[in-house]
């Protein structure tokens, strides 16, 4: 049986400023990444984001991110490992509160920004990542970049990874994607999102920017919540998957 | 059996900030209410907290406080008891993951601060607290001043509850504390403060500032660790209690 | 001849994080109040903020509030007044160094939030604000409630005040605004908006909540940019002005 | 004449956190820098510490460095020049605002920890720190590491600059400093010291860490106030000076 996880980025709200569209994303997607108050959120944004999604059948997942609110979690911070560590905890904590709160579990975590895109390529980064997921909750799933070191050091922290693509979003050859702003940095076109994500699913593939083909392994397919019409593009492909026989499910449900 | 616990607040360094003598006082204290970052304290000093508390088998409590950083929680802030809730099941979870990552329990939740002294007094901030607790989780026990609105807040939340003292601080003759700077606020004789201590958990009873006898139910007695010489203090009192036959352990093993 | 400012609180983003429409506004207004990080704000926004103002030829003026970004300094603070008016100076010369770039001078300074309105009834606070605000440049006008003890404050201080009233607010008898929420706190109607405005100007009256009239000086008024339509309002309301010949100008210019 | 300038690190308490020993350090130091609240201070502190230094008559100088209280502004942050710009401006303006209150002129700027370890090397970040001092008074002197990117950018903006050297530390053949933690990183006997600061001054030359000869301009000599100690080893440095017949001065009376 194929299956896939539909996530998007949530509760990035903070205090008076709102931002994203979670209760439209709500409907469509299978997991969300709640931000935990260091790069976006609050803890009354983050009780509502939760509360959301409890009430939408949602899986919930921690977003942690630099301790960064001015930057949105977006610029390298030169924290060592071991800050590292204790930062993801705190954020994964934190979230994990509210979760109890609304009866839920928490499932996965999935890093935000600059620390995700770091711990792609740095070791001793993403173990400390690894490693502060696996000393709260074994249990939980870790989301990192396919291909990526964190899945690696989630693998060695003993945890269940699971690998995530971008559906709007051109890959160079090296599995890397596209910086934006760069030609073919985003993919508009719903139906081609769709046929991209389908095909990753189904044969783990996909086209890069110089026509090759490059292998990629799909759990997981990330929308972005600041893109207008982010819900509607999420429901098409939520379509297209249901119309080809792949079941939508969170991810600790089946990886 | 008379029984009592000793407390303090630990963990209130932050970053290059220094606050405290949290090793020696863990040598003698029964609890720390261990800053959660909000008001004192970082992810660092939280991790290394509760690691020390756990080496020393001193029984970890949540210390939530006001996001006042530079207030040090110590002023009023206009939150609503919405807010509160979801500051302190915020700050809770937090702090459980450190306890997870270090394998001991989270036992109770003190509220530090400007948030302890209004909800002392103040049903609806007291309300939120409890119920922040309970629904996190609901065998915390939720430490508040004796006699005070919190307490009421706590056992209708369903929460265990514990009364709590203050060892080298005079009382008012309405139970409340004789504030910083006016005579008799301070006790300063270490003999003075464990014969107060002695009578309060023997008696139920300590003479407040006019000579009159107050009634006072004493759980917990709480020691700060930024008075010079506390950890000394904290064991002189421990010392007389167990001459005294009292004994001295974590609330959560007996309240 | 009859002069009235028109001004308008700007410089609200932060971050990732977008608020109101400052580039509308700046079309119509003759002062901006600028945030100045503390509870909106940051140093980007501020310098283009502050550009935006110099190339529409608008007053610039300094907006303080207290240090609480998550809560838009809406909330009250318990700080005293050596704090305030450390946090007002900081404010203030944070701004100033913007101006000094864009080469335009700082001007007014407005409390924003809690500060201004807790100000409005505290003459300690008042005083604090003031002092802060000469201190640093005693050639700023300070904008406050027309009746309040902010505008008492500033003459003490030895500075250029004004009264600000505001456009689209009901008012009470005792010249307190209708709070947000209850029946006539907003006034809707953009014709009834400049004739209230005009009436403020030309008598010095305003049609209280009760329909009494309620004597008010009216050195600038207030527009909120974050409500929709805000831009509109204010070119509606100078068109009117204009048409009953009344001047707008800066502050600065003329009280 | 040979005449140099002595520097401290001040004003680096934050709330209820103490760091330093300013008012020691005070009587012997020519210049104050004075930490802006991002990194470190407050507004509290820094009108404190602003009135202490015009009390001693120490020339008081801006120490901006990146908003990250948590790590001291020790950790690199990946800001954009145009990011960096902003916030140096701000925080220059903050702390001239407590200069005018006070009554005493802001003479120089030099930015803190990762961000002046940055801009010795990075000449987009220098550009941006020296125009935005340029920016918000061209008579501000610029204090840069000794053959850094950081002076070369001020006198590219205009400025006057001043070359620092360190007291204590060990320098690398290259100008470098030898990091903590190495063998030479510290220089511990207060003879060596002034020995090392007087040849700097007349010489224009240092012992490197290989023994050879390295060629270092000293206009500011730092000395780190969070040593212990710190204030006697100023107060030797300057006697040995005063003993050679060296004029200690504040920068801008003469660079």
């Amino acid at each position: 049986m194929l299956r896939v996880d539909l996530n998007a980025d949530m509760g990035e709200s903070f205090g008076a400023y709102r931002l994203g569209e979670d209760e439209e994303l709500m409907r469509y997607v299978t997991s969300a990444n709640i931000a935990c108050g260091m790069h976006a959120g609050d803890p009354l944004v983050m009780a509502r984001t939760v509360a959301l999604a409890a009430k939408a059948g949602v899986a919930v997942g921690a977003h942690p991110g630099y301790p960064d609110l001015q930057g949105f979690g977006r610029r390298p911070l030169g924290m060592s490992p071991e800050e590292v560590e204790a930062f993801v905890m705190y954020q994964v904590g934190a979230l994990w509160a509210f979760c109890r709160a609304a009866g839920v579990p928490l499932r996965h975590v999935k890093a935000h920004g600059a620390l995700y895109n770091q711990a792609a390529h740095d070791p001793a980064l993403a173990d400390a990542i690894a490693r502060a997921v696996a000393r709260v909750d074994d249990s939980l799933v870790l989301v990192g970049l396919a291909g990526s070191e964190l899945l690696r050091a989630g693998r060695r922290a003993g945890l269940r990874v699971a690998s995530e693509v971008f559906a709007d979003r051109g890959y160079n050859p090296d599995g890397s994607l596209v910086p934006r702003g760069r030609p073919g940095a985003l993919i508009h076109d719903p139906d081609a999102v769709a046929a991209r994500v389908l095909r990753m699913v189904r044969e783990g593939r996909v086209t890069a920017s110089d026509g090759s083909d490059l292998e990629v392994r799909a759990d997981t397919v990330c929308f972005h919540g600041d893109t207008p019409g982010a819900a509607g593009l999420v429901r098409h492909v939520r379509d297209q998957l249901a119309r080809a026989g792949v079941t939508v499910a969170p991810l600790s449900d089946w990886v």
